[in-house]
């Protein structure tokens, strides 16, 4: 299937904006994904606006792509409408709670995929801003975000202005299990990421990195642990402010 | 688009099995879907065998389509195979935390995606089993998946033995909201959920539970509290097993 083999990731957009049009029916694209029990539960929050843009850059990291795409479409898991819908007709939504989170999520996520591919089809280009978990307090003030909802990915949407290669990935016996999960062996491990490792674009960042592997770039430059636990108890803390981490003890 | 805007579940599959070329080049279109830092932090386990597919269901309260399907399709977040390479490569991996398993989970569910896309694009029907995130300490233990692993979500895969037409879907300007989230009054709840209860499948769930209202189906019979809080309980437990709760503090 050529739109999804095809996919890049684009990071440098044309000005030209998104036709409303056209927007509209790749948002309807995404909202034919299954969704849990059909209550899709989930909102997407769509900003073209340049002030508002520049609003949420920060909470991206300033990432140019954030701030260099026309629309930016934030998926945000939604338990608000349906709980609303619930008590208006005599019945009590019990949905503050984890599982209940991690469900929308799911559904905004596999809306999310199909709008990206929706959009590849239509001849637009995307980049998913993996940032918005790690600053979801911030997106949720700028978004004006109530409770039971939490902002689970961000799509960066536009017509593209460059045409990147397709980027590397393991080898598809890497990542598939037959019956039941075989844990790799060293010389598995080796073999797999054997491509990745002898590429240029990594040699560079180790290089430019001033490290020894290309698995240190991950560990001690893009995705520290130090960054990670302190990510995790921010994300755990707001899934708390957002209603969503309810017990039964 | 067609293969996106025509989906629908199927729970019926024919007994024909699904070629295992062309699982392959279905599973191929899913990993060519964007993953964080192109880390690709997911693993997909197939069942086909009978057996396996028996020792499954189960953890999927024995729906028939779990037995139905000839291919069962476990998405899992993994950052063992990833933290390995680590290991292996004098970098000290930071993955035992919840941001980790959040961004293994947007990974493996964005890959689910594209393979279901990419699954009906072949003339093959899909079904996802939400069961999966409320049993998968079972489901670990039937596929003997690792630490750092997580089960979250399984698609059922197969050749269609059935033909339901679309599903009713919320109106679009129902889950879009433009430059922030507009809270939903109590006139707009109505009017987006007049069709859904309209329906008359929503009313024959209503009759035959004995209910006065179609949201009561849903916070009384299928979407409990009680139900969520334990399933609550229990997943936050389960990620704490598998290695996903380490804190800074």
């Amino acid at each position: 299937m050529d739109v999804l083999n095809n996919h890049v990731t684009i990071r440098k957009f044309k000005s030209k904006p998104v036709e409303p049009e056209l927007l509209d029916s790749i948002l309807y694209s995404g909202t034919r994904a299954s969704t849990t029990g059909n209550m899709q539960v989930y909102s997407i929050v769509v900003t073209t606006d340049e002030n508002k843009r520049k609003e949420l850059a920060p909470s991206h990291f300033n990432q140019p792509v954030a701030l260099n795409a026309p629309v930016l479409l934030t998926f945000t898991a939604d338990f608000n409408r349906f709980s609303k819908w619930c008590t208006m007709n005599k019945a009590e939504p019990g949905y503050s709670n984890f599982i209940s989170f991690f469900t929308a999520a799911i559904d905004a996520l596999l809306v999310a995929q199909n709008v990206c591919v929706a959009a590849e089809n239509h001849g637009l280009g995307i980049c998913y801003l993996g940032t918005t978990t790690y600053n979801a307090r911030e997106i949720i003030k700028t978004l004006e975000l109530p409770k039971l909802t939490f902002p689970v990915t961000t799509v960066a949407l536009g017509y593209p202005n460059e045409n990147p290669g397709l980027t590397d990935r393991l080898p598809l016996k890497g990542v598939i299990h037959h019956e039941k999960y075989e844990n790799y062996s060293e010389a598995q491990i080796r073999e797999l990421y054997a491509h990745k490792e002898s590429l240029e674009s990594g040699q560079q960042f180790v290089k430019e990195n001033d490290k020894e592997t290309l698995a240190q770039v991950f560990t001690d430059v893009r995705y520290k642990e130090k960054d990670n636990l302190f990510f995790s108890d921010k994300m755990l803390e707001v899934l708390k402010e957002q209603g969503f981490l309810e017990s039964s003890s």
